[in-house]
């Protein structure tokens, strides 16, 4: 039997995510991402069709590396303005069962107590469908908007994750033993204090001396997910995340990343499927080949390609308003290491990208690739990524939202299921479960398991 | 035509709030603090009642004074565990059209910049409906939470206040033009970057060099809710406040408050009718007197004394466990200023409380009074209130939830509005608009109208 296909609902509480210049599509909506009806609503289709989750991306900064300065993305609308990501989950989750949430949050703007009891909060609410997409912020603007000069170094930024992670570990896995509420109206009692530990932290970058404000949730540590796919973000991904995600434009680009990252979690003990991995794509779907290519060429007429440069500048660093539009962009060098740029490039070794090629590919969909088609060419295609790279399903962008997650749940969905490559309901239980169909809390292999604690027996 | 009556609800995001041992009550839905269910529920009853908002108060610590330890605290489950309460009203707002949000959040924990944007964000998502209770923080158990050795002295804690509330003015009101955002489809501009300044604040406490990443929300700048009684704090509240809650076991420990505060206001500038002021009480509310006594005597005996001593233990910085019971309190002092302790002593001061009656006074409802009664007993106490000092409504507290607002939504405002003291439908608009009958935004004589900002014109 093959393996499922799972996906991933890529979204931002912004108006132009990953598909500049698509907010001025007709049937767009994205003029209503401020509004809970718009967010209630994509919940509600999400769920229809049995995706796994939606995974919210966020930035804490602007891109301003293009033309040096925001005036192209303010214009463009590319990912500013950008509201809070983890204030829309408590109104879907009221308006769903099953949906998972994956949310990216920037651990260096966030003081960890805090942080630690949002989650817990949010590991409540939706009783057990909260994940966390760890994020160590790639824009100097994000870092001067917290009064620093410039962001911390890119591998120093993972010796501050660890430190961050290990706080958080011990107020979530630590603090409350399982057996600390006892909730006993007729002693009066609520709360054995004899399960309560204090947390003492005195790590490199953070200091901690606190009970843990929240009781036990059902999934403790939220489900963990990372993007990281330099070598530290690899070896920080391998330890912790749970979930990755991926981008690049071809199953070449994908397939050895995701054995890299396998044999780097075995090195750690973890087993081959303790990791999920998601590939960053685009579906456009229609009845016939024919109508979902008239779609995409309908899209196409909306997309924005310095809306699309905008962002790889951000991403890359390179200001791409200083290339000619029909330069090579091949060998353009980029310290910051496995760039988004290489990502493309990368590719195919023989093929030479333009500038131009570079902005109409991003335009849509970001990095990742646009399979565009009937219900049978994509699930063919999607098949062929998942069965020859490994992964374990996508991260799907939107090119017009809702549209483009709509079609994916009323055309995509039901093929796969004939193929038996879809599930046709959700399993019950939290999002980890649902996920990997053990228990609700981090498997005992896992970092974050080695601070659990138990209170001593009486 | 005598002055309306005005109604906030007190809640917070834990299981024993002000009512420490009501959890236990049968009908009590306490335990219920963690789902969205309760929450929703909640936000319809307080709007078929017409309730101006939900107020929700926040504490990052634990109350330790009592004993020397959490254990009491933990024992008690006295607002521990307590999760954030920020992320409760998106669902709420979902489930409501009219209710405002007044969301406690504190300053010392919460970096401007990321902090700024949540509020814009609910700002959107709620339509205009969010408030924001500003505290410093009184715990130094939250101190030590954050990696430091105690709070900030008293005093100090209000000029980083007034650093912190420059910085996010100048992100709410000054980064964006109204006229910034253009969505400008056929030209293919979202923003006018010339609409959109970048925020440069160098202040003693805070530094932010960025754009505000919210374009601006109904209201801008929250509603400001403020709480402090002590000099500093009232001086900081007649300058920023728009709503003022305050605690007193009588009338005649509030007026005199009342009045010192509108004097402060109006020697800033500001209108008799700037600032509006509630004050804590319970109602206790049935069909008729017996009714409503037997209620009471009902509730009391779930009351836990040592809860409420736990309370005030942390609220005053006095170990009330070291006290005999029947010791006179009146003449204990309270490093801390003008404290909790003094808000029951001075109530009347012929009268000698002893620790035994402060536990009894604070264990339903905290420290302000708990009126009891018929409809219209309760609608002549509270009438009298409002006459006599001047506040324009109340804050109530809750002995078990949600049933003490559901008999003050179905028996008492009812009654008031038969008097032509609340109002029978709401106003339109945003909650500043619903509270002061003027603009959405901050009135031109507040302090942070000043740094409101207009494009120069093209």
């Amino acid at each position: 039997m093959s393996k499922p296909i799972r996906f991933n609902a890529f979204e931002m509480n912004c108006v132009a995510h990953q598909s500049p210049g698509l907010w001025r599509h007709p049937r767009d909506r994205s003029r209503d991402y401020k509004r809970l009806d718009y967010w209630i609503d994509l919940s509600r289709t999400l769920e229809r069709g049995l995706f796994d989750g939606l995974f919210l991306a966020d930035v804490l900064g602007v891109y301003d590396v293009f033309g040096g300065g925001p005036e192209a993305a303010l214009r463009h609308g590319t990912q500013i303005p950008v509201n809070d990501p983890l204030l829309l989950v408590p109104a879907m989750a009221a308006a769903t069962r099953h949906l998972g949430f994956g949310v990216t949050v920037n651990l260096s703007f966030e003081p960890p107590y805090g942080f630690a009891r949002r989650m817990s909060t949010l590991d409540h609410l939706t009783e057990g469908r909260i994940g966390w997409n760890i994020v160590t912020g790639y824009l100097d603007s994000a870092a001067k908007a917290a009064g620093r000069a410039r962001q911390t170094a890119h591998d120093d930024r993972y010796a501050v994750a660890e430190d961050y992670m290990a706080a958080v570990y011990k107020l979530w896995e630590g603090s409350w033993a399982d057996d600390a509420v006892l909730a006993d109206a007729a002693a009066g009692v609520f709360a054995d204090p004899a399960g309560v530990r204090r947390i003492e932290h005195r790590g490199p970058h953070f200091q901690i001396d606190a009970l843990h404000l929240s009781e036990p949730s059902p999934q403790r540590t939220p489900v963990l997910y990372q993007a990281g796919t330099s070598p530290a973000g690899r070896d920080f991904a391998a330890r912790h995340a749970e979930c990755i995600f991926m981008s690049g434009p071809s199953r070449k680009v994908i397939a050895p990343r995701v054995a890299a990252i396998r044999a780097a979690a075995a090195r750690l003990g973890r087993p081959p499927d303790a990791i999920l991995m998601f590939s960053l794509l685009t579906v456009i779907v229609a009845a016939t080949d024919e109508e979902a290519q008239a779609r995409h060429d309908e899209y196409r007429a909306y997309a924005d390609h310095e809306g699309a440069l905008t962002l790889m500048s951000g991403w890359t660093g390179i200001d791409f308003s200083k290339l000619d539009p029909d330069a090579v962009v091949q060998h353009v060098e980029n310290d910051a290491g496995r760039s988004a740029l290489e990502n493309i490039t990368r590719a195919d070794p023989d093929r030479v990208w333009t500038v131009r090629q570079v902005a109409e590919h991003v335009s849509i969909g970001g990095i990742g690739p646009v399979v565009v088609g009937s219900p049978g060419t994509v699930a063919d295609e999607l098949e062929r990524w998942v069965d020859e790279t490994g992964i374990d399903g996508f991260n799907l962008a939107f090119a017009v939202r809702p549209e483009t997650f709509r079609d994916v749940a009323d055309h995509l969905v039901p093929e796969l299921q004939r193929r038996g490559r879809y599930r046709t309901s959700y399993a019950e239980g939290t999002l980890r479960e649902k996920l990997f169909g053990r228990s609700a809390r981090l498997p005992g292999e896992h970092a974050g398991a080695a601070y659990r604690w138990a209170r001593p027996a009486l």
